[in-house]
């Protein structure tokens, strides 16, 4: 496991070039519930999700350990190509971004908008294989999505925040699980600033590897890409370095598409805030962990970002959950 | 046409209620457009939208000229229903809403969560008398959504604090209009405190009531209730108090449907706002003003509000705009 000084040392390091961003919480949805919670606000991130404090630190501890970094490389559709591209780019690095020709023309649009090269590929085969052969030429460097130390670190000081500026015992902390990255940093987090809160991840059903990694106590692995509206969460698997975090949670909540559904039109609905079904997913788990508690319980939940195409935007809305307000019962 | 000493007086009063909403913007928007766009970004005041101001405004005003409020009454289906339940709440003065029972009943139920009684009618005839006879009561005061001074005031305090935020000279402040209570305060506070800023209303072209008596001097009246996203301007004419404002006004834009979609998709994706198409509206308006200014324009927009139900959301992202940035040409 990473130390909590990673985080720390991530912290000062992105943070002239990230967002704080805002704690905020809903009085409509706590009086509902009859608890209280409170929602990090990383759509309003630098790129719109947490992955920027991630690529800005793996780009500056690269800067740091090695003297001639000529050019980034990743491989990602999503978030991570956004954040590398970013973090490159406020470092004057070039980058380049492999992604599948199938990936939304908005990504690589937005990818394009932070400076980076964006190549297109017919498959993913090639543009996993297009990234490692890239990483072997000198002077240019791969950054992993998730399973990297200085990403989980960077992913980390969302906690870090979020706790330092609630500055009250909470009684859980919760995140999405993709890769790992971000739930990894939040252990690390809390365990060192409230060794008493219980951290939760929450998976959708339909790709519940990390889940089943966690229950199983192995790596294990999805045959195929899933269907889920929560895209940041449908990657194959976790990785060694995510699985470390990972086994050392508290629990692992899993939750359906309708509840993602409901929970992000509630949330974009209460909060005023264009989340993505990634974060709405996490309130789901939130949801289910809050129906097997009596007292009151004070809770965070990271919202990874906001980053959503119009067609899921689309089916989000397609039904309506609004008139059928939130409760326990 | 009200004193600007009237919105600091409804500024004191309602300062310690109500949200200061932040003033925001999007660097990817001002880089693509080559202009420096400001939001105050009122979907997060108290209710979700500016009415929260105008509302509490009008409530303290009662309270001050009289004695004895033993109930307030309002007639409407939208946000200020919403404004006025809330503002009486703060107060403990009883509040009444009379609402078409056609009125959507997320906002019938989001009006009754802040304690007030709804009572739905079949007709907005029926509604409209039932308020006046309510009214006729003694102890029971009417609080109408724009044509009155302290509500007039009240949302003329958004702007007022907007310009303080910049805390630079700008070249215009645009804003929606329906009834015209929020641009008629716009105005006043802009008037008095950059005299040489612009201050421009946005109305959509099939609701275009207000700039056909903008440009007609003369108050006009639309046929019937009009289509359109932006339900904020539905309105099927300003009142006499909202037009001595309305008719100062620098210029009008109206926008069709589309620019409404369009520009409330990219301001919820750029900003992560979960913005109403009212508000968009005004973006849209913006965008038109600015395709005949070479020089550099710094602009504040007013984002009215966020409260939008799921069939509006469903009806916004059906189309998918997101893959044509915003450009001026």
């Amino acid at each position: 496991m990473i130390k909590f000084a990673a985080i720390e040392q991530a912290h000062q390091r992105i943070k002239p070039y990230i967002n704080e961003t805002p704690v905020v919480s809903s009085e409509l949805l706590n009086q509902w519930l009859g608890h209280e919670i409170y929602f990090k606000a990383e759509c309003l991130q630098k790129i719109g999700a947490f992955k920027a404090r991630g690529g800005c630190n793996a780009v500056q501890s690269l800067l740091l350990s090695h003297s001639s970094v000529k050019r980034i490389v990743a491989n990602s559709s999503g978030n991570h190509a956004q954040a590398v591209a970013w973090a490159g780019a406020q470092f004057k690095i070039p980058v380049t971004i492999y992604m599948p020709s199938f990936a939304s023309k908005v990504k690589a649009q937005a990818t394009r908008s932070y400076g980076a090269e964006v190549v297109l590929l017919d498959t993913r085969q090639e543009v996993d294989q297009a990234v490692e052969d890239a990483a072997k030429q000198d002077g240019v460097f791969w950054i992993p999505p998730f399973n990297d130390e200085a990403v989980i670190a960077g992913q980390g000081t969302a906690a870090f925040e979020a706790l330092q500026q609630i500055n009250q015992p909470l009684d859980a902390v919760f995140a999405p699980c993709g890769g790992g990255g971000l739930i990894s940093g939040t252990l690390v987090a809390t365990r060192a600033m409230q060794p008493q809160t219980q951290v939760i991840a929450v998976e959708p059903q339909t790709a519940d590897d990390a889940y089943r990694s966690y229950k199983s106590k192995k790596i294990q692995r999805l045959p195929d890409a899933p269907k889920t509206l929560a895209d940041g969460a449908m990657t194959l698997s976790i990785g060694p370095k995510t699985f470390e975090h990972i086994r050392m949670l508290n629990d692992f909540y899993t939750v359906d598409e309708q509840s993602i559904a409901y929970w992000t039109q509630w949330l974009q609905h209460l909060l005023k805030m264009h989340i993505e079904p990634t974060s709405a997913m996490a309130m789901a788990g939130v949801h289910q962990w809050l129906q097997m508690n009596s007292l009151k319980q004070r809770v965070l939940v990271i919202l990874s970002g906001g980053n959503i195409d119009a067609h899921m935007m689309e089916k989000i809305w397609a039904t309506d959950y609004l008139t059928k307000r939130p409760s326990l019962f």
